[in-house]
């Protein structure tokens, strides 16, 4: 009996080219039995962080079993290892520069390795389309059952990827824009789970410095309860606290960047 | 036996973000033996009136039993309605705005029901993104066998779109752009039918008003009829007239926007 | 049982419109056991050449069998045939206009004919969209088992796109750029086996002419061997030779575009 798998895949490769799906005819070329899900493959590009937080936030909404194929990767083709990881959940197939490490850590990682195997790895490689050379025949074959003891050594030494925490000061929180949805919504490092330790809580308003602008901003549960074109503050679906303009960009009216510095004055106005 | 079933999915949720993968995600872990086929993301947003037309005028090419996911949602997390509907062929899943009519009566609808039950709705349901957490499980749901009474109760005041008709006057048609489709094609509200019942035919040329712009078109049957770069009119493969130019855009050479008035002159020239 | 099978979609259609699901959806009713994998849909509009290089690239990627669904086609609703080629491995199906034979051919085409069996071309038939009309059908009933014999008569005189060669000069390769990538890579028309033909031979360096702007670059094998935002040459993953930059755009940087001429002096620097 066929068994189907399947296999997620994040680039910043982006629409315009055959990339992509060059790595899943070489994928159907192994097994045929796949459905494909496309994560994204218009992140920034090289934007490992951004591409890091986007696998992190969608992993777990994934069933068991998923193998998850991310490939962001400005050292291709240089010294940066090829990695697997099998979570207690799914597994993750790409390079060794902290792209896969949020998502797998959040699920627990049962086992990391490298990929070593010369049935991946040989001299006559392509040194740069390593997505469709050595990831993609790599996640085609874990769908097919190879284990990923398989693929070569073990390792514990994980390239961390560079998250900054917000800080948290007597009377305020600062964090950072780490993503910027097509919306225009501005999503930060301050998690759910740092509002509720500090007692942040929706339906009052707060101050909030952002890229030179002061406004007041009400902690909102749903965009439609300020007016339109207004500015709001809200746990996105993500689980981090955005700047948000109902029906509007905040993006646009703050003239926002990723890395841009947010301050909410935790003392209600 | 598996039984494969098809959900297709419309939204204004762009290609860049993870929003989408999210809701097929959920789905595939209701039920894995799912074909997706992607309708548009790129739909203006929150241009609900755009996403029921590219629906209304894709639905009759898909297989009877196919669900149509379409979340185009300015009201998320307020107090519009989630809806399905049953139609002659297909399932609607989303927000009770408009999005899911055109296509759902097109076809005939035997049932629509309000979205109530607490398998879906609870209060612990995200409020920015229900795509995720209550249209998605409800088509997985649906693909598994769930009939739509088991979704809340049966309801008839469906919101309807807000679509303009045409107007015919003496001597012309005076329509409006409804859609602008990759190629810079104007898509208007002018359908084959009426053209048939005022009997205007294609080969003829006739006077256009758009934009300020007058300019005498032949009414063609395919683009290339005309020498490139020209324009002229054609009912498209939607079956409504456009205003097109033969290998280059109506958008950029009338400078027409979505809502833009196009007149025709029906006495010929 | 059923038998899976998978078809690839290239068009210029883009993603904002319904154009490419409609395709899908005509295919999904002749037969559901079928995988989808979009190769792209945001060629530049009408530009056969850039679609057949896309194909010709990524076809032997894709296992046996594998349909290649493409259109391209700028001369829709007039007289150029439809067509269909059975090769060594694969069957493509599209408008004879050039965009399918450089992937056939490479390789072997065992027959081609042209579509004329009026299940498929019919008076009625749309003259704006034959690739929802006549293609998907067609392609669907390839999936099916059709054989090409049944679509029409053997043809012998399919249109050759035109694709220009690389001249070799005492002391230089004259090329164009054929393609840019969504990372600014320079692809050009020189191949991996012109260079190997001539000796020349990575890790050294060449005076590069494009745009106007002369530049002393290093043959690469991998592009992080060069710093940040430095120029470098290499073969990419299509086997053509590409100018690019290290983490930064080469289109950027030389402003080239689509047809730019490139002079690579070989006496090394």
């Amino acid at each position: 009996m066929k068994v189907w798998g399947i296999i997620t895949l994040l680039t910043d490769f982006g629409l315009k080219d055959a990339y992509v799906s060059a790595m899943k005819g070489v994928i159907l070329s192994i097994s045929s039995s796949v459905i494909f899900v496309d994560i994204s493959h218009n992140v920034s590009r090289y934007n490992i962080r951004q591409g890091a937080f986007l696998l992190s936030v969608v992993s777990p909404y994934f069933p068991k079993g998923t193998i998850h194929l991310a490939v962001i990767d400005p050292g291709v083709g240089l010294s940066r290892r090829r990695i697997a990881i099998k979570g207690k959940r799914c597994l993750y197939v790409g390079p060794d520069n902290g792209l896969l490490l949020p998502a797998a850590k959040a699920e627990g990682i049962e086992k990391a390795v490298e990929i070593k195997d010369e049935r991946f790895i040989h001299p006559s490689t392509s040194t740069t389309f390593e997505g469709r050379d050595i990831f993609a025949p790599v996640a085609g074959n874990l769908l097919k059952g190879l284990s990923i003891e398989d693929l070569g050594p073990e390792i514990h030494d994980l390239v961390e990827p560079l998250f900054i925490e917000p800080e948290v000061k007597e009377d305020r929180i600062v964090g950072l824009v780490i993503h910027i949805d097509w919306f225009g919504n501005l999503i930060t490092n301050i998690s759910k789970r740092l509002l509720e330790t500090l007692r942040v809580i929706a339906g009052i308003s707060f101050e909030v410095n952002l890229c030179g602008v002061s406004k007041v901003m009400r902690f909102c549960r749903a965009y439609g309860e300020v007016p339109d074109n207004s500015p709001l503050i809200i746990v996105g679906s993500s689980g981090f606290l955005e700047v948000s303009v109902n029906q509007g960009s905040a993006m646009a009216l703050f003239k926002a960047v990723i890395g841009s510095k947010v301050e909410f004055i935790i003392s209600t106005v």
